[in-house]
């Protein structure tokens, strides 16, 4: 049984908080039509802090697509490896235990992924398989739980090592003016995550079964604008209303396999904005407490993308985590517009 | 046993010879102190032609990345999903009978990934898992044949759909004057491949066995530069040497295996270039007939990176496949410096 172990995770040391951000927006866009909007829709995601790689001044300039993409290269090679240390710690495992590494993150570009690099600067067996993605967003961090669980499933002694690495910040694009470009300016943030998949032995959640739900014909709601500038983030003014389609894939999922969506012991799901969650909450009809964990990161470190759902479930753990075989719903969410879901049970060591 | 069923490739209609390459390289670069050495080693390469998605002079011109990326997904929507249903038809399934997709392309870049416009313009099932990999090069056709082999040892049910695109056309950068540069600009084509992983059932290679290997400390001998300009293929001189230390590698695999890799009855490789075919059969005591499939790759197409060892396997289907549990190796080698793997025997539907 593949057990999802305690995440570690890491965010940075520049702190911008919701006060700043407001002010920045009022300073920055005195004349934008819709400030007033952009103002009240940054209030309303809750984002009291969120951390950065780079102090403000730095982060609101736009020195090119290259300089912001070495500033990616350099910042994840700083930050990642402890990252990964402690999820190891955690799991009981060593570098040579780990049979795949799965390397998610779509706010920087390299070939080789980082994956290369980590093989060689931590040691890592040069057999360990490779599995970046950097293509399915704020979805990828439950995209990379359900692959490392399959890989696990087909090699049932083998172990994954999970990494999120997102640096929102760096895809801030001053020029970007839509109402989506402002909020989005007000949510994301920056942050780290790792987590191992034990094959075998572990505490965590152990994972039962998995599943991705596409809503039709969304794929142009959330994605990037490839330009010379980088990545531009466009975001669909109808994303925050799509956890009421959502939310039948997630019972559908549970029933699958003789659960109910409604009577789970915990949930943690990518906190994509308050409204997903308050949907979430209303739709699967859920007492709006089972989400603490995910409106928490969202509060305190606003969306980090694919780093949500470890973060959030680093703060199942740091609660105690959950008594033994009690049954859980984790769900990353983010372009196409996918769910990537998981249903597993909690698993004392 | 999961069944790699015959690969469907296309390649485009614009085609440039081998003595255009040479000419242009003598137009454009006349002064280039290095043009003898550059003109010998796109000679070598043995590539007599290439096809690409746009006619040579709108190749040559840099409209900028934005441009560049914008054509990549037009031509890939307007040549993958005949491509996929082709490599469908072949195998004998429909798209609801699809549980995974993956799609490798290191020649641009989406967000999402082709796979969400596929799911719906092809009528994929909802459900279809999503795997988008742009960070493995040329290693990934390999990688996408494995992970799909993995996926199907995890649900013995599954289908996988594997599909290689790659415009590498659109990453000549005319600034780029190294002599890794020229002599790439004389190396790779565009092609578009697909291929069906059927869990139950099918003609091809039942795949038993996969690894993956990355010589230590060569990530910065494959990589892109990314710029404002887009991707800068950078490629070390010491490249075409890596045989001899995946040799080993390869033979490690198949020891494991309980088999030799020098007493195989097929081989499928990625051909990156001809002394990798060249030194594949030396290290590997094989007779270099037997990478006759990867050197008529070559030899017609050009290097079309994740696509080489699909368009091989294809053409060893035309050759009328091998005798029944015949035994082959296939391997994706790429930037890390990375070597994807697998063992499989040919089986009769």
């Amino acid at each position: 049984m593949a057990t999802l172990c305690r995440p570690s995770v890491s965010v940075p040391e520049h702190v911008i908080t919701m006060e700043q951000t407001l002010d920045l927006a009022r300073e920055r866009h005195p004349d934008h039509p819709q400030l007033p909007l952009a103002l009240r829709l940054i209030e309303n995601t809750g984002v009291r802090t969120r951390h950065i790689v780079q102090p403000i001044e730095e982060t609101l300039k736009h020195p090119g697509f290259e300089e912001r993409n070495r500033v990616y290269v350099a910042e994840a090679k700083a930050r990642v490896p402890a990252v990964v240390q402690r999820a190891l710690d955690d799991a009981e495992l060593l570098t040579s235990d780990i049979d795949v590494i799965l390397y998610v993150s779509c706010t920087g570009f390299m070939m080789p992924s980082l994956t290369a690099w980590l093989i060689n600067e931590m040691d890592f067996e040069a057999t360990t398989r490779q599995i970046p993605i950097a293509q399915l967003g704020c979805a990828a961090g439950g995209a990379a739980i359900n692959r490392a669980h399959d890989f696990c499933t087909a090699y049932p002694q083998a172990n994954a090592l999970i990494v999120a690495c997102e640096f929102c910040s760096l895809c801030y694009q001053p020029t970007d003016l839509a109402i989506g470009s402002l909020l989005s300016n007000g949510l994301f943030g920056d942050g780290i995550a790792a987590a191992v998949v034990r094959g075998r032995g572990g505490e965590g959640i152990a994972l039962e079964r998995n599943g991705s739900y596409l809503i039709p014909k969304t794929e142009e709601w959330i994605m990037y604008d490839v330009r010379a500038t980088g990545f531009h983030f466009l975001l669909d003014k109808r994303v925050p209303a799509t956890m009421e389609p959502l939310a039948p894939a997630l019972q559908e999922l549970a029933g699958t396999h003789g659960w109910d969506a409604a009577d789970l012991d915990f949930y943690i799901v990518h906190a994509g904005g308050p409204r997903i969650l308050d949907d979430l909450s209303k739709f699967l009809q859920v007492d709006p407490h089972a989400f603490r964990f995910s409106r928490a990161t969202l509060t305190e470190y606003g969306n980090i993308a694919s780093a949500v759902v470890l973060d959030a479930l680093r703060r199942l753990f740091d609660e105690g985590g959950a008594p033994d075989r009690a049954r859980g719903l984790l769900a990353g969410f983010g372009p196409g517009i996918t769910a990537e879901m998981a249903l597993g049970r909690w698993s004392r060591a």
